[in-house]
């Protein structure tokens, strides 16, 4: 899982329909420090996550399905978690 | 889930049974921005996208199969939306 | 797998139910000299590893959730084992 | 899907028995300008490419198994058609 | 699949029931030039290569899975090939 601030929404009207009802949200992967790294990504919400929290996301289509409770889904990112804090031990 | 741009279309007469009938689109994916980044790649499309529209791919075979209809096919990308808007909160 | 450090500790109150009770460590993916390469992530712990620890983590929904018991949970890394050395051969 | 070229062939007479009868090649993926990207790896082919041929590579296991009828061979990348055109709309 | 060198092995007592009896290896990805490329990592061994040797490696959970033998087993990369000869033609 990687940690990850949500940093937007995307609209699409025309999509399949295992996405009805579901959030698509923008996240922005974060390193250590909260800076941002790699490009945004797309990520099924079934949280209700906002849009500037920080939260966790699961990279992979069989398990962003499990987050979705759609196992048919064709999904690849989602958000599972919304994080409290983080503790870095040095 | 990533955002890309429809670039071109592939030829491949001989392919896969499972490709019959299945549109092989040429995508570039894209930046917040709209920049290209990364080499661009083939997605199955199930949604009748045209080129120069923007879309949403997902990269995971188990869902890229999902997104064509079949889930035995011999798939990687697909593409499952077409996007409206984008709407980035900074 | 891959070698990481265990690093740190992530609380996430409100998650998906699989999580329930899974310890969430911040794992650091280690060079074959010990220094960290890549960035920090998040990796489910079914094996009781503590903060400093060297372990071996598997990156892989399947394999994850296999790791956590629960194959259907939607996770992405996992820890497997405690790493007692590590014999490179030049 | 991801564009490539096939510019070798691999022996491996000790090898996992799924692979029995499998050709395994040697495939460079490719720019959109034809020019070489990446490291070279090696693909399963069931479609009889030949050697210089540009070919359509799908990189993922549970795709590459079903490209090569065999769904519980353990490969990752395989060839899944051989490119006629790639049309590339400015 | 790739091609890696054996350059060593990992010893882990405490690890996940399904690797009880199964080899850890330590391998480095090549490029064509037989150069090191990448960080090494760990790859399960159903064939009993040795340091030192060139070797095939599937890198995805369910083909690592399948390798070993093990469906369920929580591994994401194995073995499964040993390279006699490799025939690049430019």
């Amino acid at each position: 899982m990687q940690i990850a601030r949500v940093v937007g929404t995307v609209v699409a009207t025309q999509k399949h329909s295992a996405f009805d009802g579901a959030k698509l949200l923008l996240v922005q992967l974060l390193a250590l420090d909260d800076t941002p790294r790699g490009p945004a990504l797309l990520a099924v919400d079934a949280l209700g996550a906002g849009v500037h929290e920080k939260v966790l996301i699961v990279m992979e289509g069989r398990a962003a399905g499990q987050a979705l409770g759609r196992t048919m889904a064709p999904v690849d990112a989602a958000i599972v978690g919304i994080v409290d804090t983080v503790d870095l031990e040095a």
